[in-house]
């Protein structure tokens, strides 16, 4: 009965809008009446977007999210193909169609792969997207068979939030428009990578190979969590990212602790102290120079942070923490070089553990750059400090006799992706257009980041086409992106396909 | 051809011992004929014993072990019962033989329980015993079918040095005096423990509650490791031990590390600036006070640390260590405290790595204890230290309030195990009375080492008991015990049924 009423209410508000003619009913009144006259189809298309492996090393995986995505958009009246750097890696969509009389061509950025999985604690699958309550229940649901869809209902799965979500806001923003005869205001490229979560390690020789095929006068990313607030953000950057696995050695063997402990150098002190010698508690980085390369924050950028809403007192206590670490303020933390330990392991634990000294630590880390960093001089940087500190650097599992003629030795690994931090003016024409149009469409001022804390294979793109880039993210800001029980809060979608809907109908500069 | 060989050699050699009569072979040469006649019946008796999982986590696993031992005793004519401390904990196999003429009680202890078996990099499974030729080959042998059994071989298995191959010897060497006619000079008393390896924690209960029962004029303690320069050697004593895990804890969630790096405090970071705190690089306990409770080492300790043989140029190379920690010679480092950090875990690595802040670090630590020291009061130092540093310590996982009440937690669980160190005279009757009879059975003064830097079950008897302790060990030093890999050398086995047979068939005082 419910579900009826729903969909007659639904029904009915589309049939307003057509009654009362596209005059009357604006883009947004029109894209919110095909929404909700869609919301099912919208969510069936979405589940099997999402059900599809897209770990980017698995390339197989991710070329079949190529080739269905690559099939969506050649439904719908684009032209596409399939871009990569070298055979074998992972591709990225293309996508391009040119609207007649528009003058400004925008290219949309986002990426279709999504973090590993195999952590511990998903409530349902991956790659099986499972719909469920508002927080903290978070109970399942038979969307299919619910009457009305709750806007705080979330779908769970990996790449919900980050990104395929931002791929179906603006396929399905596409669909509302076309529905309503709404004509695009600009040519759309579409540009959907696939190897963003793991670095982008090909993405900057596939923009080079295709730069005027992806050229835009705009480039919009469709990344990232929204601000904390729930309020729509928009940004102009990004962080530059590098990161290394270190890996200390101790004996050969692991040896019983009662009879070698007191003689035999540990791996797992020695790793902890490596981090330690790195990364403060508070936060700071502490190899020397990290900090001089950083570019000045300008202000500009102060004032756009100044005007932030506060979030951190709600963030504490929803993230169950008792204190903050570096500015209080958090996005303030942004402006500048971060070191995060991702991941420290040495020894057996558990019912495996034993009184024993293990053979090897290692830790893993990922730099955020601010702009004026690269990541050729922080490699430099933090290897001289490792050095100065007495570690002997080697790239490669050291032979004995490497071993026995250095008394500490660290493997550094350097990850194989990594990118400058990009920023573009918050005042440029192509960027005070998309804040307008997105104001706009949600009814209040937009809020500027001058960058966004994270990174993004986008950086590739925007320093070869040195184009204005705006961030543009619909997802939750506890989407969980990076983690087990990612999610899309299905009322972030809803609004998404009204954000894209207003930048492809009236984006003009 | 060579197995005909062989086998008519050992025969003959025991032939000749039986010609000339028991006065003219000597105890140590009847022995070694009969251990000679017999290998291939030993090895398929300890093999046997072997096989049977004994990590006492699992109580039915260790009863299993328990009742078999028992009845290899019975079949020798010993008095036997299993001993508990409460019904549902792991018994210790008890038997006795009483020797007419004989004055003195001697209670000899093992454990039949080994470490956790779940490490990775096992050559052969860990209750499956694998024969394999010297290191560093280690080529699987079939020992059965061959001629002659190089006593460089190793049988590998999970207790096969720690600590069923005491079992085994003590065992064999009796049923070598018996073939001999030779009587037993002392009372014997078997106590063979099933928890040792998880920290003895109802063993103390055990003991007290047996007292009378278990009682000797002098414990030996057959465990560990010999001396690393493969030459025999006893101590009078064991460090003590205490160990516990430290939890911290992050966010509640995982974090997308670009967004929150700067911002949300990391476990990562925080367990190793807590492992840090607690054990310098350089192997000091930076806890307060920690040291000040410790005996002073007396001129007869030093002098016998000064005898013993150089071995630590050769474990270097061996270990593949470029350095040391601690005092240059190993054994002095016994004297004194050890903190070793057993394990150190936060955040997901290999292909589960994200670029994410973890929700909790965790390190696991076992403090050695020199004489002076008692569990209590390192407790009580560590924590307070802890405090001082600013932890806020919990019991158990702790809840939102107390999360946002304290910006640095740690839980700190203590194992359930622990024991103060123990130490017997060098020069007492019974003490040099072992000396010269293992010194006779090698043919050169025996090591003396006033207390293993290992711990010990034992430890429980000792102070309960208060008679003299002397531990005699037969494993070669590099039997990988409490870790994988675990393994016996063939000659061991054969050198310390001769040992023990030396000592129950001409100890006296």
């Amino acid at each position: 009965m419910r579900f009826l009423m729903s969909n007659l209410a639904a029904a009915a508000a589309l049939a307003m809008v057509m009654a009362t003619g596209a005059e009357a009913a604006s883009p947004k009144a029109q894209v919110q009446a095909w929404r909700q006259a869609h919301e099912k189809q919208i969510l069936t298309d979405f589940v099997a977007l999402l059900s599809m492996p897209n770990v980017a090393t698995t390339v197989p995986d991710v070329e079949k999210n190529a080739a269905y995505i690559q099939g969506l958009l050649e439904k719908r009246g684009f032209t596409t193909k399939l871009l990569t750097a070298d055979p074998g890696t992972p591709p990225s969509v293309f996508a391009e169609l040119k609207v007649p009389g528009a003058t400004r061509t925008v290219t949309f950025y986002a990426h279709y792969d999504g973090q590993p999985v195999g952590q511990k604690g998903w409530i349902a699958p991956p790659f099986d997207p499972s719909m469920r309550t508002a927080l903290p229940e978070a109970k399942p649901v038979d969307w299919k068979a619910a009457a009305t869809l709750d806007p705080d209902w979330r779908l769970f799965a990996r790449s919900a939030g980050d990104d395929k979500g931002s791929i179906q806001a603006l396929i399905s923003a596409f669909d509302a428009l076309k529905a309503a005869g709404i004509k695009p205001s600009v040519n759309i490229k579409l540009l959907y990578e696939g190897e963003e979560e793991q670095g982008s390690p090909h993405f900057a020789k596939l923009v080079a190979k295709n730069l005027e095929t992806v050229r835009g006068d705009l480039l919009i990313m469709g990344d990232g969590p929204m601000h904390q607030s729930g309020k729509q953000e928009i940004n102009f950057g990004n962080r530059g990212i590098t990161g290394f696995k270190a890996t200390v050695y101790g004996p050969l063997k692991p040896l019983h602790d009662g009879h070698y402990g007191s003689w035999a150098p540990s791996p797992t002190v020695m790793i902890a102290a490596l981090v330690t010698s790195l990364r403060a508690d508070d936060g700071r980085v502490l190899i020397p120079g990290i900090y001089d390369d950083i570019a000045p924050v300008s202000a500009a950028d102060k004032a756009a942070l100044a005007a932030l809403p506060d979030v951190e007192t709600g963030l504490k206590k929803a993230m169950g923490l008792g204190r903050n670490v570096g500015p209080p303020r958090l996005a303030d933390g942004y402006m500048t070089v971060t070191l995060n330990v991702r991941a420290i392991h040495a020894g057996d634990e558990g019912p495996n553990a034993a009184n024993a000294i293990a053979t090897e630590g290692d830790a893993s880390f990922d730099f955020r750059l601010a702009p004026g960093e690269t990541p050729e001089r922080v490699h430099q940087l933090t290897e001289a400090y490792l050095t100065k500190l007495g570690w002997f650097i080697v790239r490669d599992t050291p032979d004995l006799a490497t071993r026995l003629a250095h008394p500490k030795i660290v493997r550094i690994d350097w990850d194989a992706g990594s990118s400058i931090a990009t920023e573009s003016p918050m005042d440029g024409p192509a960027a005070k257009a998309v804040a307008a149009s997105i104001s706009r469409t949600v009814g209040y001022p937009v809020l500027k980041l001058p960058f966004s804390g994270a990174s993004s294979g986008m950086a590739d793109i925007v320093n070869q086409m040195k184009a204005p880039m705006v961030g543009v993210s619909i997802a939750n800001y506890d989407d969980n992106q990076h983690a087990r029980n990612e999610n899309l809060r299905l009322g972030n979608l809803w609004d998404g396909i009204e954000v894209y809907a207003g930048l492809l109908a009236d984006l003009t500069w």
